[in-house]
């Protein structure tokens, strides 16, 4: 079958229109000035233990670690770089769309929290909560120190879990009337959940996101806003990550605590499994209603507000790591990589150095002209072998190696990192090749996790069929639906699969509900998920 | 006297090397769709009390307003946009000197906080503690949450303070020898201090910060470090803030808690009073004892490592408004201004609009290729001058206005927000002019602040001379001083005035203490401070 959900035309990457310099190169070069410490041991193989596998390659590539804090990482500085270039893709995006950044504070009085019922039960279970704000030294145990009790607060404070209540309760003194809508604001901050079962990027206690929380006159307006925002992250998803989606709408049971409706991207990785990679969601009238938030419409009435909300988190690196590493380590797509160009000699005596890093560096010198991040590593405390080793680990898309006799030769070879490809290239073609080449690989490695995400698309029409494809291959399963929570529940408690969305384009189509038989008017997809 | 601490020279910023392009360009201009909404009163002269002037100009032009959460602030768009302009210049000179970001966690147990004695001391006082990690239903009170006290943590949580305990604690899993040095990290987050008397941006609960916290193998390198980000802090001050600052340490008494030594730079506010904008501290191998940080050197013997922190916050928002605006709101250098250049139609009839609008947007264009952020106010909602005393409030450095005359002869009218001067120019020579005028506007800023800075700044030989000054016109006061607490703590006492630092290029020069008339080697800078 053909997946048309999600799928979307790549905009034209031609040289003279270098895709790369619309983010901001971040120069990373110190990003690598100590050789991996871990590069000993192989990771675990996908297909021996793909959970194994990606904890192994989070450990090695130095992406992120436990921390001694319960469910909370430490984000390591090659992670971190990541995401700083998700976060200028993403922030850009929304920029261009109209929305302004802006702070909301970390802490939500009880009172406020639980105003909107839906929402505060959703997340109470979940809520780290401050109830003092002091210490003092411990009479027991010189040197220590315990809550001091006198310092107890008269309203415990909830760490934001998400910033509706905080947000709206704001909202609340700056609309008036409808010249004071829309309100177009996204803050990027963290937030804490507390889970029991923590796995890195994917979920964790603590976790940084974007939130964006939008105020508008009409139910048409936010609702726009709200499919607009999903376009956003899908278009993030499709171009940066090359990871391709299905946008769909989430059943009743799977709705963000107090949205009307939740949007949401699914994408598929490597093991079969789904992962949901950003929401966004149409929140009606809900938190305009329990904060009071109303304005004068144009016509003189008094009306509750309409909002929306859309966030997505530092999962995403989660799903970007799954979606194409392999068992050498990290592919990251160009867009999204710190280091997009390696240069590395390979070189026995120090006049040999010499030679070949004038030849590199002039090599650089272009590049980065072409706005590439470039890193020449004339390390010699390690050889070759170890460094080709090291940067596919940590996923540099093109590696560039100049010996002796390429000097000799006026060459060098190209390593792609995506195909292990190499080839051999003049020098004087290096800096028009490369651009092109990125591009390439950039479409390539979207390509190719498109017909991965179509191959794991699989159209049943019987219960039975769908349990085999969900113990066998996995992946998505196109499957009727009678709509209620109850089937889907069942089907939860039986498969360990969830509706994943209904897709936003899947046609109409008459059919029986793979478990109940009932009538169904079109497919869902059903998976087992992150 | 002259001043000669924290004067540098600016760089050449010569309009074929546009410095404003050396940041990014916010595109800003949704930051003003809509007007001020209350631009109606007119805010407290600063000489009838500077105080309320400060926080009538923090609401009018909307940067930031206290949240019903105690303490805590709500950064606003116009005012967020700001704090991203500082954050992409620190970024930059951060990554320019060799540092990376990273994330650690939020929250650090309470065992870990306490292991470095004296800065756990220093801040228990001020930390707000998560004991509870659930709420649940409230059994007494239908759709209302409780505490769940059988979700207490058997270890209470501290929400940063600040994160040498954390990060130490992690640092200790990730050096074991000299190779693994130096480490080199920033971080921007937010962090909390539990303030009694807030202020906005000047002192707030919940604040935004960058944190820098390095590791090394020698003394020497560590020292190097605490100063080389020291006179970062202070380039951006007086290059991107156009704010002079006196580069000094601190005496024992203000040390960060767990230092040996703290650097600071100190500015001079308009009514007289210093502002810390910036600290930066060697830490000697204190945190690396509490924590266990130890590394083998090149010699093969085990030793801890030295550390250092340094840190600027949404403090400096304080610093930047008080330093340059007036009362009519507020002056922004225009290295930190969201938007450049507003252009200002002066039009009756749609007709005259069109033919205005035809060469405002020619304008536009010419000038945001040159890299400025510039908006067309072309609102029919608003009159000329409403929009004038808005722009104004805001402080866009250069407004250009443009009625029917203008187009007749083919000039507009320009005026600097930093002066108020206004003049005529002919419309082509517009887009070769602005950028020189915003180098202008921000060398005049400059400037004018540290012509301000020297007239602030009295030598005084006695004790009376000292308290008539700070009685009087305030400013820093260069007085001799005996180098003991308890003379530094009697003087606080008496004239409310803390010695600011001791400037690190202060001239040798014997002298007597102006409180006990023991002998001292060098002036230290009085003054009171925010």
């Amino acid at each position: 079958m053909t997946v048309a959900e999600g799928v979307v035309v790549l905009p034209i990457l031609s040289p003279g229109n270098p895709f790369l310099a619309q983010v901001a190169a971040i120069f990373a070069p110190q990003l690598i000035i100590k050789p991996l410490s871990d590069m000993g041991k192989e990771i675990t193989a996908r297909k021996e233990d793909y959970s194994q596998w990606y904890l192994d390659l989070v450990k090695k590539a130095e992406l992120a670690e436990n921390s001694d804090v319960r469910g909370c990482m430490v984000i390591k500085p090659y992670g971190f770089s990541i995401w700083e270039k998700m976060q200028q893709g993403l922030d850009k995006m929304f920029k261009d769309t109209g929305h302004v950044n802006a702070y909301f504070p970390l802490f939500v009085p009880k009172s406020m929290f639980e105003a909107e019922e839906q929402n505060a039960e959703g997340f109470a279970k979940e809520c780290a909560i401050v109830t003092h704000y002091r210490l003092k030294a411990d009479p027991a145990n010189k040197g220590k120190l315990i809550v001091d009790p006198a310092a107890e607060l008269e309203e415990p404070l909830v760490v934001r879990p998400t910033s509706e209540a905080i947000i709206w309760s704001t909202y609340k003194k700056w609309i008036q009337s409808y010249r004071d809508l829309p309100i177009l604001i996204n803050q990027w901050c963290n937030v804490v959940r507390w889970e029991m079962r923590t796995r890195l990027f994917l979920r964790t206690a603590e976790f940084l996101w974007q939130e964006g929380h939008t105020a508008h006159a009409t139910a048409d307006e936010a609702v726009k806003e709200t499919r607009q925002m999903l376009d956003v992250y899908a278009d993030f998803a499709e171009n940066f990550m090359a990871l391709p989606v299905i946008k769909g709408k989430k059943s009743e049971g799977e709705r963000f605590p107090g949205a009307i409706d939740t949007y949401c991207i699914e994408a598929m990785m490597q093991d079969g499994k789904a992962l949901q990679a950003g929401t966004s969601h149409f929140l009606g009238q809900n938190f305009a209603k329990a904060f009071g938030v109303q304005f004068t419409s144009k016509e003189g009435k008094l009306e509750p507000v309409w909002g929306t909300s859309w966030g997505v988190s530092t999962r995403l690196m989660g799903a970007l790591i799954m979606a194409h590493s392999d068992d050498d380590g990290l592919v990251i797509p160009p867009r999204l990589a710190p280091i997009h160009v390696v240069i590395v000699p390979i070189f026995k005596t120090e006049e040999e150095l010499k030679v070949i890093s004038e030849k590199a560096e002039a090599i650089a010198v272009l590049l980065r002209k072409a706005g590439l991040s470039v890193l020449y590593d004339n390390r010699d405390t390690q050889k070759p072998g170890f460094k080709f080793a090291e940067h596919e680990m940590r996923g540099v898309p093109v590696r560039i190696a100049i010996g002796p006799r390429d000097v000799q030769n006026g060459t060098v070879e190209l390593a792609r990192r995506d195909t292990k490809e190499k080839s051999v290239l003049n020098m004087g073609e290096v800096a028009a090749r490369i651009p092109g080449l990125l591009e390439e690989i950039q479409k390539g490695l979207y390509e190719r996790a498109l017909k991965f995400r179509e191959d794991m698309t699989t159209r049943v029409d019987t219960y039975d069929e769908m349990k085999k494809v969900l113990d066998g291959k996995g992946g998505f399963v196109m499957a009727h639906w009678d709509g209620t929570a109850e089937t889907e529940a069942a089907i939860k408690e039986e498969t360990k699969a969830t509706i994943r969305c209904i897709p936003l384009d899947a046609p109409d189509e008459n059919g029986k509900c793979v478990y109940s038989g009932k009538a169904s008017q079109r497919r869902v997809a059903f998976a087992r998920a992150y």
